[in-house]
């Protein structure tokens, strides 16, 4: 955002109980307790059958710079009335802990372990706003990126949606999250300078209603641009438009590299098919058909049933704001915290809905991967002292319905979380954009076509281990008779 | 965005064709012609039957430092391959026209020009990327605020939703539009020092945990916050939690503001009633049910019908990211343009689809208030030499229907479009938010209650002058003559 405050830092970017609670915390001498904090979602978003990690750039940035501004200091001191003892102790906070993460472009589902944050007490509280911030929208976009390729299959897709997203950072960041989730290229020209995207696009309706006419407008952009999409829908997209580009595409021959037509309007389905008889009538077979008008998975599937005739989709609003559904539930919770004898105990947040419960301890994440066809048969969570690889025969089962279970053999065990800070220090460098896309893709070979399909895929499984459950169990009844004894005393 | 570069600037914050066609004029020499562009959208989000303006603080501010910065045109230059003659253009290029805006907290119906800019046409045309990217979020936030403080009238309600807007810049830019919407605090910290919004907010389950007791995290809170709102929800609301708030609230009596307690979960309706009841029984009675869980305008209108007992909404997800409906369609046309011969042209962009077709020319915007009875008789757009003011009796007419209109006699033509920038420079000072909210109170009483309801309103009239649909007219039998011409020759 604009910066009123020259020292804006991002450490007020959180809501304002967590400083309440860092008050408490420290006021009561418990600020440095180690607790671990887990950040996870609870459901699919889209309905679709998995989701793409992205974000970890930001939140590693985000927890490098982790500080209170002098004017932070003074806003809370002057504005909200906090005491000059916590400010005094807050103002040389930073963040020291320890975090374990996936990588961007990890296929993540319902109730993983995204995040593990492993800090004092106070640290990993004051961060939970701002990490729910950025992981919830970054992971939602890469998720309905990838959900958008895999109906458009080997067609290109351009993210064209700044004009609608959700303010400057969304535009961005967004950007950058389609990337991951397999978008080849953006509209937006400073996405393109910060993180190495291809940025496209050629010219706007207002180009032409400027010079009045398609000819001269067409004529006027190929004068400084070689490669040329000419937008054909101003005034009539088959008997002016294409007539017209396909005119000047001639009259220019080799001076300019004829790419294609947009088609920005109309009926899509029919239009495509038409542009596409009449490019290759007059010789342009290989001018790509551009398309552009508030599509979405949903409707490039019908498009396609009906056969258009489409090589680049132009996708904006629904794809940056998430349309159907614009908000991924992202939580962060407390699984374990040290005692006052030093110990660590697990902790647990029970809820009467069951997908509310939260899983207790300092946990790891497995993809077990079959060896012989090389596809995932499940993740399989196990608390940190375990390691599934040891195992030759390894019971799989469902985490409600625990009778249903399997058994894998000849697996191998992959550990999903990759240590990124330690001791407050970054230790992991970011790959470039265009690997984290590889990754997200390679990821996807893994699964089997069932998990992929856009409506209805079958569920992959997310299981506990044997101990990781009775934990979660113990842990249940520890609670439960906590509560019998208030309500009976 | 976190700036990997120092003098990241907001001028690549654009699609790239604009970027593309600002070339094509200036090479050209066309890019001086003054140029007028609007900023509008075609329809009211969420069918309500009105919008409130927010963003213009944020366009004055990137207006206002407009310009390319070096790593801006190194990019340019070396990864896009921009020319010398034009970089070295655009280097000096700052934004020097003049813009008429809307108040923000102003009401705004759909074709309405809510900003309007004359400029040098290719200033015009690299801006609009942003200032839709900021109107339409903002606008559509303000607006879902608005809808929901009409349902909940005079209870307080409160913005919670950093942890799913879309990135950063929402949460804060969110928060604020929030506030000129009706909303009274906010829980972002950062949002409420940038701007100076209430903030609001006590602790979490987290905490709950943390101290593996509520009597004990209570007490804790309390030992250094005086206003105590208490979580209640996190074991059993009725049994523990509550009880434990009372309990907790006559141990320490004066020592803190007992404000109440908050609900997260559970069924709302029988908990906040069940919550008043044991908080009365107590002799609390003016602690506060505060609410919070995945609340809309929905959900608070069935709940209010089954009775419930709430004094403050905490309202999140749906509020921030506008959950229903995520994105504003606003565009930014073209209306007129200087021709060779220095004279203004009007323009206009045609469509098979009615709403599409822009309405041609400089024009102004008057709301027609009764002076009788103060309520609003409907919006009236006008050429720009045009003053309803001095007619005593004003024909309004419906803009598609034309046989609907209306006499309008004894009213006062209110302009609702101020000169915000003035050559370049800044000449409208933002007044404090609480003035914006208070303006888009103040507006909303002039409305008729048919068109402040949230489902099914009635449409509100927005017509043009008997010049404005003239002019709209010619412009669209020329562009029909033209295309017919160039079909038949």
């Amino acid at each position: 955002m604009s910066t009123k405050f020259a020292d804006d830092s991002l450490a007020l970017h959180t809501d304002l109980y967590q400083i309440n609670m860092a008050e408490s915390y420290w006021a009561d001498g418990i600020q440095n307790r180690k607790a671990v904090f887990e950040l996870f979602f609870r459901r699919l978003p889209f309905g679709n059958g998995y989701a793409i990690f992205a974000g970890l750039e930001r939140v590693l940035d985000y927890l490098k710079d982790f500080h209170f501004s002098e004017s932070d200091l003074e806003y809370l001191r002057e504005e909200l009335g906090y005491k000059e003892d916590f400010l005094s102790y807050i103002k040389d906070l930073r963040f020291t802990g320890d975090v374990y993460s996936m990588k961007e472009g990890e296929l993540v589902f319902a109730n993983e372990p995204i995040l593990r944050i492993e800090a004092p007490l106070i640290e990993a509280q004051l961060i939970e706003s701002a990490l729910l911030n950025i992981v919830n929208y970054q992971t939602l976009i890469a998720t309905k990126a990838s959900r958008i390729k895999q109906v458009v299959k080997d067609e290109i897709v351009m993210e064209f949606g700044t004009r609608r997203a959700h303010e400057m950072d969304a535009a961005v960041w967004g950007a950058r999250a389609t990337i991951i989730g397999g978008v080849e290229a953006t509209s937006n020209v400073r996405a393109g300078k910060r993180f190495g995207i291809p940025v496209a696009g050629t010219h706007a309706h207002s180009m032409i209603q400027a010079y009045k006419s398609e000819y001269e407008a067409f004529h006027s952009y190929a004068k400084r641009h070689k490669d040329c999409v000419f937008l054909v829908d101003t005034y009539n997209t088959l008997k002016i438009g294409i007539p017209t580009a396909i005119k000047v595409a001639k009259e220019l021959g080799d001076k300019i590299n004829f790419n294609g037509i947009r088609l920005d309007s109309g009926d899509i389905a029919f239009l495509s098919k038409e542009a596409r008889r009449m490019l290759d009538e007059a010789g342009f077979t290989d001018a790509k058909v551009v398309v552009s008008n508030d599509l979405d998975e949903y409707t490039i599937l019908n498009l396609k049933s009906q056969g258009a005739k489409v090589d680049i989709w132009g996708i904006g609003t629904k794809l940056i704001t998430a349309y159907d559904q614009p908000a991924l539930g992202g939580v962060y919770k407390i699984v374990s915290i040290e005692n006052e004898s030093g110990e660590m105990v697990d902790t647990i947040k029970i809820s009467s809905t069951t997908e509310k419960v939260t899983t207790p301890g300092r946990k790891k994440l497995y993809r077990i991967i079959d060896r012989e066809n090389g596809k995932a048969e499940g993740d399989y969570i196990t608390m940190h002292d375990e390691d599934p690889s040891s195992e030759k025969r390894l019971k799989m089962f469902h985490p409600v319905h625990t009778f249903i279970s399997k058994f894998v053999t000849n697996f191998e065990a992959k550990d999903l979380h990759v240590k990124v800070i330690e001791d407050g220090t970054v230790i992991y460098k970011n790959p470039p954009l265009q690997e984290m896309r590889e990754y997200a893709k390679e990821n996807l070979n893994l699964l089997w076509d069932e998990y992929k399909r856009s409506l209805n895929p079958e569920e992959y499984p997310v299981d506990l281990s044997q101990k990781c459950w009775e934990n979660k169990m113990r842990n249940i009844e520890e609670v439960q008779e906590m509560v019998e004894d208030f309500i009976n005393n």
